[in-house]
């Protein structure tokens, strides 16, 4: 999953978390949290073992293991179903369990990580080695401990629980997974809209992907909505343009040939203004919609808890965007679509230099996207904006994306959320809109219209990075370790049957 | 030594070279020809070992080594003295021959290659390994093996031939060696300026660096001049612009954080017009003097006698700049100053995409000099019209190089070049200005003032890319192998001997 950027919540911390305590009509809670604690050691050893295998969807990397594995996993945990739903990319799965309740919950998982480089991680990062986290407890380091394994084990561990304490869920579960989060899910949806899935995902109340979210001081961030993102390559080479040269050539020849690198950069130019920020591509606002009262409203109790200078320590940066205050900045954060610069590839690119002309430029982009923009209102827009500016030739090789989302407060998913956490004494904000994206519109947009949100407890960091890392053993009383993340999706499932029970 | 892009000379090929004919004052000749002859297989043996040592500058790989070996290869030749010169890089090599004679001569060496990927070669780069050519003999594959230690091996056997041979040079020789060719020469200047080098080469009636030009027709081409070069490294970082981040964050931030990347580009724009070839730096063509009608008149006639369908299959383009005709580009190779892009560097750079805002981006740029440009006056040019448009905070990072350079056709140097080529009845061509590059301009600028150029016989390819390669048994007679090499150096230094006589 992207890594969120959830506003800047830094609550102050409330008083102590833990497992909540059972309310009237959480039958058998006892049993199960007790199932949950003598699981421990097998949860983290199927949490390795599961990390030992990843997925890594652009590299071609177990596309159909972790598939089988990730359908084996689910019915491990009890679903009476799973199967493996090919798609023109890496896999899905979909799996449901039938506890006989009146409800259902749909959960989300990506079984995919992020590539790594072995020399950069202080302990081999498919080895799930246990290390002190000073001030925090004891720490597994692993590709995929936080982003998104580790969360989605635990909510496993839940649902074993109950199975192992002969408890009945209180929902029924639809439970939907994809091997494709890390390039934008650019086959997600063929996995949603199959007609059984399709069927199954509509009885839903609502869908959560599982994650450890708990900051420093214990305080979760529930966000209710996230901006879209496409992932695209712009690419000009000698070969599609018809000019300049088909490789690369001695860089004297710069004189009486075109160049495919500058080429490039003359169309890159033209996609934002000459702040190098604000999107220029032709009607890149139009179906931009202005943040409402609540979002803004949500925003400022984020800014007014939240710490602008730690933040700008942690991006090593010293002004926002046209030196804009934290609040009109984090405004901006939520509100604005983006063209990103995510990386630049062309000819020689190791040590000083080499006399080439390439015959190749890359530039790798991402768009964030805010309501109501779609994915394909975006590339179909960039593509017009360039063809009609003389760059056509330039390939825009669409690698993933997908559409804004958003939830409702109201929804009894997000009320769930927030009665599970006031139980357990974990404190939570709401976030209007998380700059950072996940493919919750495949949920949330139509035709399925569900509710969608991440949730869960714990707290890890490091996603996409080295050494990432999941607490298992907590000593940080504010915060929950991986039996704490465990216990609150119990406490989760209860609490999902109690609000759509009233719902209804 | 950059490959050299000598117009494009594919003149008709004229009858059979090989060994010249002896003149009256070539005392000794045939027995300089029978010890070239002899020294054959340990020749080749002395270019293999020496090729087993690579110098490579920009990868900090055997500096010292490759001084130290020059020096001794020297020394073994016949230098009286030899002695390693240190600079602020790569150290260079002095030493001198006094032969007793009238005049001297001055050669020039580099000992440092480009660097490689042996995955991309058939046999080991530094192997030397022997193939057959199909149609044209038997080479030796290696790095350096045509650029430029297969030529410089050649010289050597040349001057070994007279000592072995007992005959006396006909000139005095001076010699100056560097090991940052590669990266256009940054320090070799401080070798050239030394006050007993240069004192030494004042005395020269001109330099030559070896080379192995013949085209497969048997053609050499003479050059004249050539661009000069300069490469830099254009890098914009947070760290520097105090804006951005100063490292890879996540790409969402890019809403309210300013990208180093984004900065790149819109400086980058300013650089070239809206055509994305005709630089557009302030003031760059002040000092362009526009070629002479001497000087259109041999690119005239090399374009007369090339063919321009086949030098486009070679480069893989389909139209000049500007779809001009091949006389007119050809102009434009020769007159016009150049930028050119040679790579792009930042972020991410693998398969597909990676959600990161980059805290630093880089273009690797290469600007070609005319006469009367300078180094110093592009350099500051290019940092003026960055500081003047908000981009000042973005380095100019020099790694190296040198002015044009130009020689004069009557001087004694190109005459004997062209009277030794005549002897052998190797056609020859004068070609005004080479778009290649070359660090002449320490000769033949002040306060030397030298004639200099590239000379000799034989062939190869592959300079700067995969199989470099070295013809070393010919069989087309129209084109030198390695002895005739030899042979036709040891006759250049008796015709110098007789140009720089009547001269006097």
């Amino acid at each position: 999953m992207k890594r969120i950027l959830a506003g800047t919540a830094l609550a102050l911390a409330l008083i102590a978390t833990g497992p909540a305590m059972a309310k009237p009509g959480d039958p058998g809670r006892e049993k199960v949290v007790a199932a949950i604690k003598s699981d421990h050691d097998a949860s983290i050893e199927r949490l390795r073992k599961w990390i030992a295998l990843p997925t890594i969807a652009n590299m071609g990397i177990n596309h159909r293991e972790g598939a089988e594995y990730m359908r084996q996993l689910a019915l491990d945990a009890g679903f009476q179903q799973a199967k493996v739903i090919a798609t023109d990319g890496v896999p899905g799965v979909f799996a449901t369990l039938d506890a006989g309740a009146k409800d259902t919950l749909a959960i989300y998982f990506m079984y995919d990580v992020k590539h790594y480089d072995p020399a950069e991680w202080s302990s081999p990062p498919l080895e799930g080695k246990i290390v002190d986290r000073p001030g925090e407890g004891k720490a597994l380091i692993g590709r995929g401990a936080v982003n998104q394994k580790g969360p989605e084990t635990a909510f496993l561990t839940a649902l074993r629980a109950f199975r192992t304490a002969g408890v009945k869920l209180p929902v029924n579960l639809v439970f939907v997974a994809e091997g494709e989060e890390e390039i934008a899910s650019p086959h997600f949806a063929q996995v949603v809209n199959q007609p059984e899935v399709r069927a199954a995902l509509e009885k839903a109340v609502g869908i959560i992907i599982p994650s450890a979210s708990q900051s420093v001081d214990g305080q979760v961030t529930l966000l209710l909505g996230a901006k879209g993102a496409v992932e695209l390559q712009l690419i000009s080479s000698g070969e599609k343009w018809g000019r300049g040269p088909n490789k690369d050539i001695h860089s004297s020849l710069m004189a009486n040939v075109d160049s495919p690198a500058w080429h490039l950069i003359k169309a890159l130019n033209t996609l934002v203004a000459d702040d190098g920020h604000t999107p220029a591509i032709d009607g890149w606002f139009e179906n931009v919609k202005p943040l409402t009262a609540r979002q803004k409203e949500l925003i400022a109790a984020d800014v007014a808890a939240g710490n602008e200078a730690d933040e700008m320590k942690v991006l090593v940066i010293k002004h926002w965007y046209k030196d804009e205050d934290y609040l009109t900045a984090s405004y901006r954060l939520a509100e604005q679509p983006t063209v990103n610069i995510q990386g630049l590839v062309s000819g020689y690119m190791g040590p000083g230099g080499k006399t080439v002309l390439p015959g190749r430029a890359e530039a790798k982009i991402d768009l964030r996207l805010v309501p109501d923009m779609t994915k394909d209102e975006a590339v179909s827009k960039l593509k017009s904006h360039l063809a009609k500016r003389g760059f056509g030739d330039i390939e825009v090789n669409v690698s993933g994306g997908y559409g804004p989302n958003q939830t409702d407060e109201n929804s009894p998913l997000i009320k769930a959320e927030q009665a599970t956490l006031a139980d357990a004494k974990i404190p939570a904000t709401l976030s209007a809109r998380s700059a950072g994206s996940w493919p919750g519109v495949v949920f949330t947009g139509p035709p399925l219209h569900l509710p969608a949100g991440q949730f869960g407890g714990g707290r890890g960091g490091g996603a996409h990075a080295p050494d990432e890392w999941l607490l298992i053993d907590s000593s940080n009383p504010k915060v929950l370790g991986f039996d704490g993340q465990a216990i609150l999706y119990a406490d989760f499932l209860y609490e999902v049957a109690r609000t759509a029970k009233a719902k209804r």
